[in-house]
């Protein structure tokens, strides 16, 4: 084990690549933590409450681990998952222990390893053996003031970090992080409207009902635009800078305002076809677009997953429970209404994220080769892993170069595996860079200046930081 | 030539990943082969025939082969391929050496060199000028009794070799096998109804005519899945462990029963039309998946291949003559049917391949990664290359580990190449876990038992060995 | 910057197989440029004129290049493309400088690294500091009688050059360069009729009606398809030896004549549908096929990219200012009706180029691996570029050998660039055969005799040259 966090972990093997590798990533290893997305509950800085047991912290949260030990045959309740159920944290804690071997060549496998190495120094190899004792040591950390979250936060070294939050959400942890005197990280809120403009989701009407009581306005489409941008504006009085979207597929429509209004009727009435409610997603993608050239909110997308794929499991667990399966998506045509209206937009920005890698060099790259707007997102979801960052930046680098990229977005609900997350990212670019550098394809110099600019320049542009 | 076969072959050019493949590559090199998918013919071993000539064995029945040289501008018939046209067998065999030049870089390049060198002990080059001196080698050789097919079961070491077979084939030859005390290997049947279960077949009709006649079941939806059922258990009765299906879209779908008696009468009057007889096969991939969670037998599954793409060829000569095309396939919608009604049923295996590079980081991962059915299956026929197994690892490791792949599987028509594709496979397996160590991503035990697994405790699982 | 353009560029950073890689490009590096598809002006040769100022060399007349700096906010007019709105040169040439960060890893920095430094002499880093001096000194070179383009087609070693055509210009130029006892080198046209068989392109009709006027023919599909014949022959009197078809799909279909006429009839009349459309274009990617078959123009195809995806810029500045958008794109069913009449036509070559990457596995080297028509185009456009192409021939080779791909083709605007474009294939492909000699899976001298064969042997044969 005390190899794998080798001080050149994750660098190229070739030694003269592996040099120059070295050298770059000296020069970013402890730039400050951008984190301009992710899924961090804003109360546990607000609060600074400790964290609870190891189980709860590496394992039921986590569903790119839970899902793993389930595809082992090990049930979801097992794992503490159905509330219903209470089991001792120590169970699933040895199951994954037993099941170890099964995260090797993983992200969260290599993840979970630099959080017990780095967080927690942990010596020991993880499995059956090992598993109660390093619990133990896990628990005794945890109690301790320097592993309260806002002492990690600096220990970190993060200087902002983007939460996701529900547009009803009134933002009150933010604003008394923003507040407090005595933290001075900048933690903002990203306003995630999908609920509220799907007509298929399983609760639309009630929530629209609950967005136009908010902001005091009427039940017409003009009306809900209106309280959508009221909504909007309340997150950028508390730091937001972006808007997230997450969809099935990209598919965009400008609608006459007459046909969005009668849509509108239809889709809260409960009636709207699939097709009209495809009509309407796509018309509200539009919308979003049109309202982030307005109030400056960065528009990033996250298409292309099925979300809750075995309903069993949905009916029994809820959602983010590891079943939500990416399928192929298309950008070219589907986005083709929303940049030809707003491509161009002075300070609109749109980043693009994909779990479909084949897009990459076919489509994400070539639209932010061209479109100020576009920039082309990092890897995502099961595509933030190390050779799948490599295969990303080969598929883009080459048709759009590395200024059209988004800087790395950790999108984790896993606070303590944010500086794994973002050790990996730069690790990567390193290595990437050196094999530029090595195959006569950029010089030192510029290598150096990119690895920076992706760590620092690029995300504060990207997310108008 | 010498160096081709160098004992490094395969391995990374990095000298230190190499040593480290070196080393992990030692400890599986000489691991009993197990073969779970294939199309040996049973046949040869039940009754030991002595192989025919050189030619017949590295060309006329090896369509990788064939086509390759047709692609060079020779007709099929010049090959053979025309049972109305006999051909002296020196001729194909001369048209290949002087091709040779073609197969370099290909996998069925490699695998010949591979053959010829390590079975027949070819030490020149193969080409025009040493074409008839290595046809007379092996011609020779074929006829030593060391050379027959069960004397090269033992040498090659297999202990487990699948075969694949209609499902009205009375398996004699496997019933043979196994009561012959003095053969010790084990040659299961594989169940594989495609041309029962496809409306759209040429003799569809007739073939369902012929299950129920042999198994006494009246012409009923109900009596023609009774009589799947029968030749199941016939095939688990002669060791089957696992049914296969090729189909053109893993497409599945539960009809009501009512629904389902009416398109089998259309299917079996040929009155379906297009969308129901694409209805019926969807039905049926669901109801070979219900039979599997009942009789135990794993489900493997061959989507996305347009079956004879060049009709007058076809007409010509028949199936597998080459133009077998590849065709974008979806996974995640396509299966969810099935997989919400077994995906989590106990002991119920789906093992998927695919010819469809995109669908292996984008859909098979993510399924294996949560479903405990779903098994990652080895990369299949034009993927089963050097350069393609490694990417299919990169592909899918990093979302769902090594333990949701199948294990190798070599789905070859010819025996002499079996050790070729499992040394090559076993090679490829050493190089990917060197480079995870080289890359401090793993821990040299962990290759080492992950290696081991691969080839041995993981296709026992998959397979029910 | 010095060692952005080492002598090693290009060729891996493992050493041992840099030593095989060097040696086995030393073996093609100055062979002669055979360049069977692009876009140089012939005029440029015909007439000798010297080139202008360095921006309308470099920048303007490259979208490559305009379009990255129009993702990073400068507006077209800016870079020189609004024909209303002149420019002094140094502007756009100051403004590369200033975002000359945003080019490196890309092919488009590549390729004007190698023409800054191997044909202007340029050692400085081009940058804002520098970029006045190097803009004098590329000026003062290019008023050299060196500098002429017939002068550099000499220097950079060009035997065959063929140029992209409307099918009818009358190919003055092509007759006065083959007319020329000075001019020793091969100036061929290539026949490119897509404007005149798609209904929807904007000036269909006025097109068939100029080419019917041209060719003396009345106005029936019949008479349609005798004048793009007649055409084909004037071309092929200039030396043309290809078609090239750009669609955004490459579907085909064979209608009956009868129904051909009708829609033929209703295109010409502007009342064709979009499916009537679809079907029409069909139909002549198939005639076109029919016609190569007969006449020998070999047929290169060029699919799956969404012209002019930003209108506003479309109408502002016209077609080629680099927001054309790949999409997805299907070739098995697409050409199979094409294939199963004409695919093994005596004599017939169809180049299938890409820009969606996921085609070349799955479809595009199967097909070429059986039908003796079917070659497999060098990566095309975005894809042109040293990663790119590596994983082209990773994807191809394993299934269709090293002998049925294209050769390389620059498909080039940028006279001056043809040289770093043959210099980067020939590089990566020794990089590609020397790892497989590393790896053990070719020989060198097979290794050799593919290099040269690729560069030589390959395209004479793919192009009929």
């Amino acid at each position: 084990m005390p190899t794998t966090l080798a001080n050149d972990r994750l660098l190229p093997a070739d030694e003269r690549t592996r040099d120059l590798a070295r050298e770059i990533f000296a020069g970013i290893e402890s730039a400050p933590i951008l984190s301009p997305h992710g899924h961090v509950d804003p109360t546990l800085l607000a609060d600074d409450v400790p964290f609870s047991d190891p189980t709860e912290l590496l394992i039921t949260r986590d569903h790119y681990v839970t899902r793993l030990l389930h595809a082992a045959g090990i049930p979801l309740a097992d794992l503490g998952l159905d509330p219903q159920r209470p089991v001792d944290p120590r169970q699933p804690w040895r199951l994954l222990a037993e099941n170890w071997h099964r995260f090797t060549g993983t992200a969260s496998g290599y993840w979970i390893t630099h959080e017990l190495q780095t967080l927690f120094g942990v010596a020991d190899e993880f499995g059956p053996d090992t598993a109660d004792a390093i619990y133990d040591r896990i628990a005794v950390t945890l109690a301790e003031p320097a592993f309260r979250p806002r002492a990690l936060f600096d220990r970190f070294g993060i200087e902002v970090l983007a939460t996701t939050d529900d547009p009803l959400d009134d933002l009150a942890a933010h604003a008394r992080l923003a507040a407090d005197g005595t933290f001075r990280g900048r933690v903002l809120p990203t306003f995630r409207p999908d609920a509220y403009l799907d007509p298929e989701g399983a609760d639309f009407a009630d929530r629209v009902e609950r967005l136009l009581a908010a902001t005091g306005e009427e039940r017409t489409f003009a009306g809900y635009l209106r309280a959508l941008e009221a909504r909007r504006a309340h997150f950028i009085a508390h730091g937001a800078v972006s808007a997230d979207h997450g969809v099935l597929e990209p598919f965009t429509t400008d609608l006459d305002p007459a046909v969005a209004q009668s849509l509108f009727a239809d889709a809260v009435a409960g009636r709207a076809t699939a097709e009209q409610a495809r009509l309407f997603r796509g018309h509200m993608l539009f919308q979003m677009a049109r309202m982030s050239v307005a109030d400056g909110l960065v528009m990033t997308v996250h298409p292309g997953v099925r979300r809750n794929h075995h309903r069993p499991t949905f009916q029994a667990y809820g959602a983010d429970t590891g079943h939500d399966i990416p399928v192929r998506t298309e950008y070219t045509e589907n986005l083709r209404p929303l940049l030809e209206a707003f491509g161009t937009a002075p300070g609109f920005h749109l980043v693009l994220f994909a779990v479909d890698e084949t897009v990459y060099s076919r489509e994400v790259a070539p639209l932010a080769g061209f479109y100020p707007s576009v920039y082309i997102g990092a890897p995502w979801w099961f595509l933030d892993a190390p050779d799948a960052i490599l295969r990303w930046r080969s598929a883009v680098t080459e048709t759009a170069g590395f200024y059209r990229s988004s800087g790395f977005i950790d999108d984790t609900r896993a606070f303590l595996s944010i500086p794994a997350r973002h050790d990996t990212s730069r690790r990567l670019d390193a290595a990437f860079l050196a094999r530029l550098v090595a195959e006569g394809r950029a010089t030192l110099p510029q290598a150096h200046r990119i690895a920076r600019d992706l760590v620092d320049a690029l995300p504060r542009e990207v997310f108008k930081l």
